[in-house]
């Protein structure tokens, strides 16, 4: 079984699935997974790609019509959030942070929580805080550190990292070089992972 | 069970899993599907979105081995053609009468499974004498057909339907009022269909 990589920007939307997904599916697949925030949008911008590719006002509503069916069909909790599209930048730097120090994966998921199930939006200092909370975290402490030039450097070389990998969406999973975008093909990353989905033809 | 109407674009890469896929499928669900073509590029014009999706190159490369990823998981024949993305004008014309008249289904699945095994692209006089003659109707006529005023106008209503019914990608399936995108929302499609997915909250 080869590691899995969880590459997320804080302000995605079918994030929430596979934050919410991830852990259940991992454990039944014997699959370890490395959670990694970056920001989505410097990506983006870097290769001239829309930005909130759901602005446009029918595909947006299609957006929000399918993740409430997803969520449902994965027996996921879902309340449509307030805000759209939060600014995620300094939860990305705190996530970047926990992601060093280890602490990644239950931040995240209180972040996420947070946002999707009581609309405590993400980016809020009331989101931060909670979550900051949640996992034991003195939010002082940590609101500062994020702050410092060498969290902001992290978070930078995090998204460069996934940039070089090819990732261009969120959520994206990354096995060795292979790359794999949106949460419905969580399942394929895993399997993938497990040397199960192997396609003939080279690239 | 309500009835499912496909509607997809002859240029979609991801169409050819649907189209490869969906017999099967609605044999075990006992769905009857529809089979109707629009213009894709008429629809992404009108609404100012971008054409040909992945035609950025990291996205496109992206999308040229996850379509062959999802192609392996699903047991389908598939050779990435050479030509991308094909004239697709006069195809949609012919599959429109083709589906008025009744063998709208039996054609496409050939201009399909000629285009994705063995490289006979579609668009190309070559598929669509193939196509038509396997399907037992005399290419001449139906290409003189094909060029009526009266189907180019069928082909326009189509397009305006599917646009009208927020449809703005190929495969999309309509079930009444809903919309899936995607050939990995097929499943979804036809749950709802048997008033099997039925998310809790409104639009």
């Amino acid at each position: 079984m080869q590691r899995l990589t969880f590459w997320f920007e804080y302000g995605s939307t079918y994030t929430w699935l596979s934050v919410a997904r991830i852990d259940a599916l991992a454990q039944a697949h014997g699959a370890q997974i490395e959670w990694r925030p970056f920001l989505l949008s410097a990506i983006l911008k870097q290769r001239g790609m829309v930005e909130g590719p759901f602005a446009e006002p029918v595909k947006g509503r299609y957006m929000w019509r399918d993740l409430e069916r997803r969520a449902a069909r994965h027996g996921i909790a879902y309340r449509k959030p307030t805000v759209y599209l939060p600014n995620t930048l300094l939860t990305a730097r705190i996530g970047t942070l926990a992601a060093v120090q280890g602490w990644c994966e239950p931040f995240t998921r209180e972040v996420f929580r947070l946002h999707w199930t009581e609309d405590v939006g993400i980016g809020t200092d009331d989101n931060l805080r909670r979550a900051l909370t949640a996992v034991g975290k003195s939010p002082e402490q940590v609101l500062q550190a994020a702050q410092s030039e060498s969290t902001k450097q992290l978070l930078r070389a995090a998204t460069d990292e996934a940039e070089a990998l090819g990732v261009f969406g969120s959520p994206s999973f990354t096995v060795g070089e292979e790359v794999f975008w949106g949460d419905d093909r969580l399942e394929d990353a895993l399997d993938f992972a497990a040397g199960r989905l192997l396609p003939a033809t080279g690239r």
